[in-house]
C-alpha cells in the first residue's frame, strides 16, 4: 500500500518515543530511515525499525546517548557512542567536525560502540548541506568473501563521498559487497534464482540457489580491486575506530548483540582548496550530455538516480509492505 | 636482458643529472621510476624517463621546483608544484603534513601543477614508514568512459591507501579503470586481443581490437560502482587542488603541454585513534589463511605480491627490454 512519509515518519517517531527516546534522537532516527525509503532503499529503511525498537528494549541502545568524544588531536576525535542510535552519534560527531572544520580544514571523527547508522548518504548529504565535503565509512558483520577467497571474512564495508558541487551534490553511497545480503534475501523470498557470480555457498561453491547464498558469502563487487578497497575500508576504520574486525562483529543485524563495529566520518573544507564548485556543475553536466552506450538510456551521475527516485516518493508515497506497516504501527501505540 | 635495480638506478640519475636536475630530485625521481620496475608495474618505470628528459628540455619540468605551499587551514596545504618534478613536489608535501600531523591527527595537501607523481604505492608505503596511513588520489588525461557512457571522459584516477598493521603495511594501489592504457598498447603491440568489456571503439562500440581500443575509450573497473568511485576522484581532486577536469588535461603522457592534473595526499597519524596495529596483522593474516577458492592460490592481501616482485627483482635483476636501455644509456651520457 503507498503510504505518505509523513504518515510514515509520524509512526515510526511514535514507535521510538515509546521506547523513552529522546524527541529530538526519535525525530532523528525516524529521518534517516524514511529517507531510505524515499530513495527506494527499502534494506535501510523500516525494516530496521522492529529490530531497533527490541534493542532499546533489551538495552543494547541507549535512547539518550550521543557519544563521549575524546580529542586527540587539533583536528581528529575518537568517539564512544555509549550504545548511542547511529544516526545521534553520527550527527553529533558531524556537527563537533564541522565546529573545527574551518579552521582545521580537514576533520576527522573515528567512531565505536554506536548502533547502526543506517544509509550512509544521510550524513554527507548533510555535510553537502552545510557546504562541506563528506567521507563516511563503516564496516559491518562477516558477510563478504576476499577475492580469490570463499569464505565470509569482511563486512560490505560502504563508504559514502559527498561533494558540494555549485548545484545539486554529488552523493555516492556505495557496498563494496557485489549485492546487498538484503538483496538475497529478497531472492530468496520471491523464489527467483540469483546470477553466479554474487555469492558462494556454505562450501565456497558459486550458487544460484539464494537460501544457500544466505549461509555462504557475498562476492566483493569489482573483483580484486573491489575486494582490496573493501578491505581498506575494514582495515582503516578497525585501525582507527578501534572497533572489532567483521568475523566479530555484531549487533546491526540482531537484537541480542552489541554493536561493535565502527564507523569514520571525514570532513573537508572546500574553501582550503583552490577549486570552484561551479566547475564541478559543469563538468557533470558534461559527462550527463555525453554520449550514451543505449540512446535511451542517458549517462547518470551518484546520486541522479536517488533523487529521482525521492522525489516520485515525496509525492506519490512510499510502497510499504502491509504486514512491516501493521507492525510498525502496533509498536507506535508502545 | 635481465640488469641489476642498482645499475638502472645509476643510469636513470644521470641521464637526469644530465638535464641539470638536482643530485636530491634526480635520486629521487629515479627511484620513483626504479621502485616500480621492481614491482612489475613497467608502465610507471623507465618508459617514463626518455618523455620526462624531452619535458625537462622543453621546460615544462623544472629541475629544482618543490613546491610553494599555503597553509589554508591548521591541518591543509594547497601546493603550486611550479612545474616541479611528481616525486619532488610529493614528498615535501608528504614532509610537511608528516611535521603536523602528529598534532593535528589528520592532514591534507592538495597539490596542482606538479608533473607525473609515478605509482601512487611509492607513497603511501613511505608514509607507512613512518607510522602513518596514508591516502593519495591523482587524476590524468581522459581515458575511461562513465558506466551506461562511451566517451572518454574521466582519468584513470587511482587511489592508493596505506595503513600500518605492526608487520608489513597494507598498501593498495588502484586504478579505477578495468585496465590501463599501458596493457591496451601492449597488447596492441603483441597484436594479442583484448576481452570484449575493456575498452568501446571511437565510435562507442565494444571492442576486442586493442588497436581501435587506443583511440576510444577505457571501461570503469566494478561496473556503476567503480565509475562512481572514479569520479569520486576526479571531483575531490579538482575541487582541493583546482586542476582541470581529465578532458583538459595534458602533460602526463606527451612532451608538449604543461601538467595541469592535480594530486591529493591525505595523512592519518594512528595514534589519533584507538586501534591496534598488531591487530591489523593478525587479522590479514586470519584472510590469507581463509579458504582459496583455488586450493593452489591462497588469498593474498594487496600488496603481497608487490612485495614478492620486489624481493626477485631485487635478487634477480629487472627485465627491461633492450631498445630502452639503450635510449637511457644514450641519454644518461648527455
Amino acid at each position: 500500500m503507498l503510504v505518505s512519509a509523513d504518515y510514515l515518519r509520524e509512526i515510526a517517531e511514535k514507535a521510538l518515543l515509546a521506547q523513552k527516546v529522546e524527541p529530538a534522537n526519535a525525530r532523528l532516527q525516524a529521518d534517516v530511515l524514511i529517507e531510505a525509503e524515499l530513495r527506494g532503499l527499502p534494506s535501510h529503511g523500516l525494516q530496521r525499525l522492529p529490530r531497533l525498537v527490541a534493542r532499546l528494549r533489551a538495552g543494547l541502545a541507549d535512547p539518550a546517548a550521543d557519544g563521549r568524544a575524546r580529542r586527540t588531536g587539533a583536528g581528529a576525535f575518537t568517539i564512544d557512542g555509549e550504545r548511542g542510535l547511529g544516526p545521534v552519534v553520527m550527527m553529533r560527531a558531524l556537527d563537533r567536525l564541522a565546529a573545527v572544520t574551518p579552521e582545521q580544514g580537514i576533520a576527522l571523527a573515528s567512531i565505536r560502540n554506536a548502533n547502526h547508522i543506517g544509509m550512509l548518504a544521510y550524513y554527507v548529504e548533510a555535510a553537502a548541506r552545510r557546504g562541506l565535503i563528506g567521507i563516511v565509512m563503516t564496516t559491518s558483520e562477516a558477510l563478504v568473501h576476499p577475492y580469490g577467497g570463499t569464505e565470509a571474512m569482511l563486512g560490505t564495508n560502504p563508504i559514502a563521498i559527498g561533494i558540494p558541487t555549485g548545484a545539486e551534490p554529488f552523493i555516492l553511497d556505495i557496498a563494496t559487497s557485489r549485492v546487498s545480503m538484503g538483496k538475497i534475501h529478497h531472492h530468496a523470498l520471491t523464489g527467483a534464482p540469483i546470477p553466479d557470480d554474487w555469492a558462494v555457498d556454505a562450501d565456497g561453491r558459486r550458487t544460484t540457489d539464494p537460501e544457500a547464498a544466505r549461509t555462504g558469502a557475498i562476492a566483493p563487487f569489482g573483483d580484486a580491486k573491489g575486494y582490496g578497497l573493501g578491505l581498506a575500508v575494514e582495515l582503516l576504520v578497525a585501525s582507527l575506530a578501534g572497533s572489532a574486525f567483521a568475523p566479530e562483529v555484531g549487533g546491526t543485524l540482531d537484537a541480542t548483540r552489541q554493536a561493535n563495529k565502527g564507523d569514520i566520518l571525514i570532513l573537508i573544507d572546500p574553501a582550503a582548496g583552490e577549486g570552484h564548485p561551479s566547475g564541478l556543475a559543469a563538468y557533470l553536466d558534461r559527462l550527463r550530455a555525453s554520449r550514451p552506450a543505449d540512446p535511451l538510456r542517458p549517462v547518470a551521475v551518484p546520486g541522479d538516480g536517488m533523487r529521482a527516485r525521492r522525489m516520485r516518493a515525496l509525492a506519490g508515497g512510499i510502497d510499504l509492505p502491509d504486514p512491516l506497516h501493521e507492525e510498525i504501527r502496533a509498536l507506535s501505540e508502545g
